[in-house]
């Protein structure tokens, strides 16, 4: 099973918008047992589109491609597509029916040229698939094509709209219904990953492979990957034996990297945490200062977060540290605003005054100005507050300012995680 | 000119990682005129790497690779290269000491099997240049490839590291500079993005393609990428005239798309807020319910922000709206914490009792829970408030709960940035 996607569109190639269908699709095409082997991006421009999807038909069980199918003069996809399998265009009524539909549940204005766009994005190649489009106009499609391939049935062409709102809902509803009907086989690739923070590649490399060599000798894959100060460990086997031995790996690495794990088959560090406070029917609220909301506009991405966090403050200013969290004038003049002094009281203040179980308080030198010798941009203290008291760590993150930020709040949230997992032992 | 970019990494095929070098890397190439124009994703096990690097070295005349230069077992792409180009590997002694020197800098103790890392990582292939790695252990390779092609020139092969800590900083530092010696010919290639905001994409085409045949007839390609709630619009012309028919085009798309453009040339459009902000003196505060951080978030990612944005308040529950930002108690109970009265209660109370020239208020139901028949999921009333008064705007964003959360705080910093281009204007 060869499976192939190309992802089309200059934008991509200049750099202009992030792939991010290629993480999206690479994971919902995992989770059902068909990993994508290759991945291609081609401009969106002359035959780049039908050349790769021809190439790719040479080797490829299941080909998908994003994009191109808009209305405007640079969607070719469907076109493209049609002219190199040779399959002719014709309107097709429902799908002209669905369009309009999406455009009056819209509560707008037709656009004025209402009728060129639908007609273009109702053009089905003969023989196609519609899957139905919910969330805009252009129908995805899927095409048997007839060249056979070792396993002696055709190959499947799956053609996808862009934008991501319109593509997510039709790829779980269509799609992927009709790939576990095409190919039962699916479900014989066993994968599980490790999410793991505070300890670097090789460390857990050693820490884990010796005792892995025979699992890996009977087919186990073990992937590393390191991410902003975090390392994923990825066990994945093929075959009917496969699930046993990640099943047996994992138990392995379960052991020996205990703590570090933070989680286990894609929940994020959020929603751990978002979950461990509402298990332990507890509150949060958090002060930040240099992350500016990073953190809570972490946790709020979890759904339910509003039942564990009250609220959060972004203290940036010295007065909204005074004036919101009750830090005191000598502290600030004494120690500074970074310094461990005024991140405890900002925690302490933060959970005391707003009545919450738990505090983050962030206050540090995302940069690049406002360093100097004693305290480098990078510098930061990371208070966590509890009934029990106050813990803060000072860490010196000197990355750019959005690095900076995203590892300072993974710090405070693992910090807050580890706090909240003793607190549930102890229950 | 053809430039090929190779990701390698099974994470990336299995959505594990986002690809975000293709986006980085392809941005800075375009900004040097060498617009990438074929990237591929390769797992990173068995001969795929140096099949995908042999394949691209048959067309492009620059090949970059990404990944698999690190110390674990499933890092191959240095010998996957050497092997392919039948170079021998040797190791680099002042590779070795830089990287000695990494590691010190780090003020941590060294790994037990620091010196496998090292020894491995410092293996050089016959004739490659190293790009210094300054963050992180196994250096970059830039390699000449005898094949010549078309110009009478042979092949660069550039081969970088994984982490992207790593590699910006080289690619900026060592890579760049390498590259312009080497294609002299480059910077013959004319790049335009405007972004717009708040108008379809059909509509913007529409609006500015009559306006440009003859010099679409003349060599200037446009590209329209919309993305979620925006539209882009890129103009781009290769050859010694290209600058000229983008400049002309350009004049005509301002014309034509007026104030629904924020930005040219990759601006951000939290960056331009921060700007007008400081260029107006002005200063703001933010008060997000649903929304949970993210316009805080998205505003101190840009340097300087510290100067404008004295906080926020992330109010999530009622008590908060009451405590942090005055809203009235008979408010909420008559209207609803989701309402245009309290949007303006927070708006009002966030800019007058933080002494702040402009607030940003939030309110809505990002969902999946929360909704009702009169306000559904999706929900939101945003307000800005200045010395004139407040605005409020209703939207119903209904999408998934980030999509929600992004638009969302889009929508508000676009209210925000009209005001501020006002208040430009009256100044």
């Amino acid at each position: 099973m060869f499976v192939e996607l190309i992802t089309t569109g200059s934008e991509l190639l200049l750099g202009a918008t992030l792939n991010s269908h290629q993480q999206w699709i690479g994971r919902r095409l995992a989770e059902i047992g068909l990993p994508v082997n290759r991945q291609l991006t081609v401009p969106d421009t002359g035959t780049a589109i039908a050349d790769a999807v021809r190439e790719a038909l040479t080797r490829a069980d299941l080909v998908i491609t994003t994009g191109g199918l808009g209305p405007t003069s640079d969607d070719r996809t469907r076109d493209e597509i049609a002219r190199l399998l040779n399959l002719s265009l014709t309107e097709d009524p429902e799908v002209l029916k669905q369009i309009e539909l999406v455009f009056k549940r819209r509560n707008r204005p037709f656009p004025p040229n209402f009728e060129t766009i639908a007609r273009t994005q109702a053009q089905v190649p003969a023989g196609a698939i519609v899957l139905k489009n919910e969330h805009g106009s252009a129908p995805g499609l899927a095409i048997d094509v007839a060249t056979e391939n070792k396993t002696g049935r055709g190959r499947l062409l799956i053609v996808l709209p862009g934008p991501p709102r319109e593509l997510h809902p039709m790829f779980l509803a269509y799609a992927i219904p009709l790939l576990k009907t095409r190919f039962p086989e699916v479900g014989t690739f066993s994968c599980l990953t490790f999410h793991t923070i505070g300890v670097g590649e090789s460390r857990v490399e050693d820490a884990i492979r010796p005792h892995l060599v025979e699992l890996e000798s009977n087919g186990l894959e073990i992937g590393y990957c390191a991410r902003v100060g975090e390392v994923d460990v990825r066990l994945t086997a093929l075959g009917p034996k496969g699930e046993e031995l990640v099943r047996e790996a994992s138990l392995r690495v379960r052991r020996l990297l205990g703590k570090f794990i933070y989680s286990e088959s894609g929940q994020s560090l959020e929603e751990v945490i978002v979950h461990l406070l509402a298990e332990l029917k507890q509150t949060l609220v958090t002060a930040e200062s240099c992350t500016g909301g990073f953190v809570s506009h972490c946790l709020t991405n979890v759904p339910g977060a509003s039942d564990v966090l009250l609220g959060g403050l972004v203290t940036y200013s010295n007065e909204f540290k005074r004036e919101l969290l009750g830090v005191r004038d000598e502290t600030l003049s004494a120690h500074g605003a970074v310094s461990e002094q005024t991140a405890r009281e900002m925690a302490e203040g933060a959970r005391t005054r707003y009545r919450a179980d738990y505090a983050i308080a962030i206050t540090g030198i995302a940069g690049p100005g406002g360093g100097s010798v004693e305290k480098p941009v990078g510098t930061v203290f990371i208070g966590v507050a509890d009934a029990n008291g106050v813990d803060v760590q000072r860490h010196q993150n000197a990355f750019d300012r959005e690095t900076f930020k995203f590892i300072t709040g993974r710090q405070s949230l693992e910090m807050l995680r580890r706090r909240l997992i003793t607190a549930q032992r102890e229950k």
